[in-house]
């Protein structure tokens, strides 16, 4: 297979979260050609942990599209040291975010710019440049939008909680979003997407990064009234995420951990919705609830580095087949 | 040689700057009974870089009485890795100040608790009380006191610039302190000053350390009219600063490199000087000078951690002997 050569002068935008939106959004990096890309990304998970403003999306989407990431956890840098935490132990700080040395240098980096009055936008371009980063990393928002977890066992947790503290383990009763009805998106958000010939939501989790990506103002709307196709990946591979809360947190929700569901909750945004294989069953469900969604069934578990430029050649392909 | 057992229920104030001033504080730390020490130090080199703020003369004095400072440049700490410096190049950040791994968590908690409205004598206590260390370390001043200089070559710098970024090479033409009209010693330096039975004022750099210790309101002027003796142990060994630039700037400054040039600096504020033995022939001239000032010739230079008790049980002794 080889990627249609249709794609070589389009450009796609890609909206991601963490660790599985950054492998797919790494695929699509290694097939386009340098700045056809760009991938905007979840800010909800963004906060401040002893005075450093982390935004860990956007950390693992660039370290992931610059090769800096650690293969095995997905986030984090390759090779990463704890020295620093390790000395906070010492100090009897309770430390409980990953807080790596060379990580540190990004958080700080970051703190700096934003109190210097740059924009978070303008400190990732700079970041992932540096990094030698050839496609565009778009925060959703330049503004502070915070997703919140409302849990049964724990009370209100700031999404960080929730994830790293309390390792996504307490239940969760509703999810809002702080700051949702101020946040705005940015003019390269807008821009992107007015220039994009698809949009493509990766395999990250619906209510957790889609969803706050989603919610500065005029971004979904901007979405749903696209002229070009928008597929998503599903992040559910046989009823489980492969990484991460999404099944737990739609049982949670009342909503079945099936690809009907992840259609139902994309429904307006997506004309097709890419399943693994092993949920080809659900395929005629889908179809049955949303008869105008194309569905791809192909292998989307992404184990090494070549399958996320395979799974996104198949994506792109099937799309340019059956989409436009 | 023994520590004279008068000492031992005697309290001690030390003066200290940065390497030197804390090699004798240790010194005292090694030879007094737990929490008769009280440090108290420079806080003119403090500065804000990438948002953190940085004590560097209190952390000298912290790593070494804890045991954790590097014994070959006498600041940081022991077997320190610059992983996030690294990154720091990577990102093309200009980076000229010193920021290691372990010691970053010293400064993101100094950080984290000055924004929090904790002063800067808690957050020294509770950081050296998790070190270990059972004497107490006190900065001269919670209130900002910038030590400032200005050069001939490179115009007005902010003193970790003059020091660590053009490694004190240019040449000073007067030294300010920013801040000096309303900058507070603390209750706690007072408390400490009104128990002691002596103060030391460690070997340090007269101008750039001791004068601003000195610049808080109210500390001077305590020392001055003290009942207590005072005794400083001079910088200089055969009018050389045994590391820094004590010699070069008192040159720059018109004031001759000797030993009556620390006398006439101190005047007023010590009953004796302690110089090497290499400074004996001094001696007379200081004396002729200062008819009553003690001066003990002793071996300054501490080359090692036994050298640094068995000055201070010198500087003791003859102290106990000759001074009370």
């Amino acid at each position: 297979m080889a990627l249609d050569a249709f794609w070589k002068n389009k450009k796609i935008v890609a909206l991601a979260g963490g660790v599985g939106g950054a492998k797919f959004a790494h695929g699509l990096a290694k097939l386009l050609p340098a700045g056809n890309l760009t991938v905007i990304v979840n800010t909800g998970d963004d906060f401040v942990h002893y005075g450093l403003n982390i935004s860990p999306d956007l950390d693992t989407v660039m370290y992931t599209l610059a090769g800096y990431a650690n293969p095995v956890t997905g986030w984090g840098i390759l090779n990463e040291t704890w020295h620093m935490a390790e000395m906070m132990k010492i100090y009897d700080e309770p430390i409980w975010f990953n807080l790596g040395d060379h990580d540190l240098a990004t958080h700080l980096i970051r703190t700096h710019g934003l109190r210097n009055g740059e924009t978070l936008t303008a400190i990732t371009r700079r970041l992932s440049s540096a990094l030698g980063i050839q496609h565009h990393i778009l925060p959703a928002s330049d503004d502070t939008l915070a997703t919140i977890v409302e849990t049964k066992e724990s009370g209100t947790l700031n999404f960080q909680e929730y994830f790293v503290k309390y390792r996504w383990q307490p239940t969760v009763t509703s999810i809002t979003f702080k700051g949702e009805d101020t946040a705005q998106t940015t003019s390269a958000v807008m821009t992107a997407l007015n220039e994009a010939d698809m949009i493509v939501i990766c395999p990250s989790n619906p209510m957790l990064s889609i969803e706050p990506l989603l919610k500065p103002a005029g971004l979904r709307a901007r979405i749903e009234s696209r002229q070009i196709p928008c597929v998503a990946i599903s992040p559910l591979i046989g009823g489980k995420a492969v990484k991460g809360p999404a099944d737990k947190l739609m049982t949670e929700l009342d909503l079945p951990a099936t690809q009907t569901s992840i259609a139902r909750y994309y429904a307006g945004l997506i004309d097709g919705l890419v399943v693994d294989t092993t949920d080809a069953h659900e395929g005629d469900a889908v179809r049955e609830a949303f008869p105008e969604m194309s569905i791809l069934a192909t292998e989307t578990l992404m184990k090494n580095e070549e399958d996320r430029a395979v799974l996104a050649e198949s994506v792109l392909n099937w799309t340019r087949e059956v989409l436009l």
